[in-house]
């Protein structure tokens, strides 16, 4: 119950997030709705569609449907107010991306792969639905070049992993790992901490 | 018999679009033929990956990918020529995309899928081959910014479920569903009806 | 063995050029790793999921993933000298996509499918990294463009599908197929010879 409730904010900021990228590059409500579709559960469909879970995930939960049709319908009734929530927007992002994050985790525990592979399908989970929505509005994906982001669902799936050694019970894992995703992109925010560029200048 | 001459249409427009849009980039024959490819085949592709569909659909029926090859090579020989046939293509597009949605439709069904989730895979059949399209050509893909497009392709999936409720004859649903696409999308064109650009002009 | 070592040296070079494209675009370390990745395993991903083998292939072989790794860490420390290496890696990149087309020719004859089909996948597994290193850095990708890359692996084969009448041992038109892609890219290179841009001026 608990973490559903956290699943579908972490979804309701992802598709929010789509719809103000979407509308700042004039789509129409169509476009909109799409990109919103694509932030929130391309990382998702990327990796369901990699290990094989198939159909995907969001084809056989109509939760999630609902839920980003409702954010998109909200999001462009009060597009013009929607910069008062942004600090609230950016709070359930963050628990978005640690939610995702474990979720995705889990998944390639499941499925018996690899501690790396593993967080790299959590790290997928987290940051592709957001790469795939700049592909679409034509734009380096945002995390490839600021912020920490996807540093963060690293180091949350490492916890994960280096934790598992001491602890058996699988929801303490679960919040723990979540937990540091979420500090860690906080306090980055907070002291405006990101990785730096690897500018290459061609010699001569 | 008739729905496979009307298939093989829609895929020889679809290929040709992806000609024209490819040859306006400069391309190389190779790529060329690639962009056309992926806009005649890319929707049917996603589709089929996302439900697990394997190997996908244009694998296994050699059929497609020889009217793709000759469509490439009649466009690139009549590239000079082509503006003559704008209004043949622009109807076999239309038809293309009312079969491409109903096809889309039917395999969510036969997969067991919510309808809202059929109708998304109908849409996805129709628009996703001119969206990849777009986004190898680094264009923001066309279909979120202009034309009553894949709100046709929605609205002849809804038609589809709403009779469904009176009709049982699969094939007749199939007919009504594709000429409300074709309807919906012909009217637009003609009286220039397109949705509006939420675009959100930033406060302050 | 020497098959394996092959391989390494193709996944290396590719890697290698990621990391040179995502520090152009003056990526953080995160995104330069990513975008090595995808160049090393996206054609093999794609192929993989198109196919229905899922997991994908490099989720099941961690030697890919330390070798792509080390190849990041390499090319970030001596990114001011590997302009040096610069022949080196043509040559292995060369190799690289010579086993990348005989691998994914392979894997489509495992499956069953035509060998035009075939032929596809192994181009798709050679070249379609590059493609989506370049989609994801939001540039035309450069094998639509220019060089004679796709062209090999296609001859490459080819080559493989004419040769299968006249010979029974599969190693041996593993290596002819793979030695075909190799001539013709470097005599491709050395007398520069590409294909003609396909460039469609407007009439009137």
């Amino acid at each position: 119950m608990f973490f559903q409730i956290v699943d579908i904010l972490g979804t309701v900021s992802f598709a929010i997030s789509g719809v103000l990228v979407a509308m700042n590059k004039r789509m129409d409500p169509f476009g909109v709705l799409i990109i919103a579709f694509v932030t929130a559960v391309g990382g998702g469909t990327l990796r369901d569609v990699m290990i094989g879970v198939e159909p995907v995930s969001w084809m056989k939960n109509m939760t999630f449907v609902y839920v980003i049709f409702g954010s998109v319908v909200f999001a462009v009734i009060f597009r013009k107010r929607i910069n008062y929530l942004r600090k609230s927007l950016f709070l359930f992002d963050t628990i978005g991306i640690a939610l995702y994050t474990v979720v995705g985790v889990e998944t390639g525990v499941i499925a018996g792969l690899h501690p790396i592979i593993c967080i790299a399908l959590g790290t997928m989970t987290a940051c592709f639905g957001g790469v795939l929505r700049d592909i679409l509005c034509n734009e380096i994906p945002v995390i490839f070049r600021k912020e920490i982001y996807a540093t963060a669902c690293i180091l949350g799936g490492l916890t994960y992993f280096l934790l598992r050694k001491f602890l058996d019970d699988e929801n303490y894992l679960f919040v723990v790992a979540g937990l540091v995703v979420i500090i860690v992109r906080l306090v980055a925010v907070r002291f405006k901490i990101s990785l730096p560029s690897l500018y290459r200048k061609e010699e001569g």
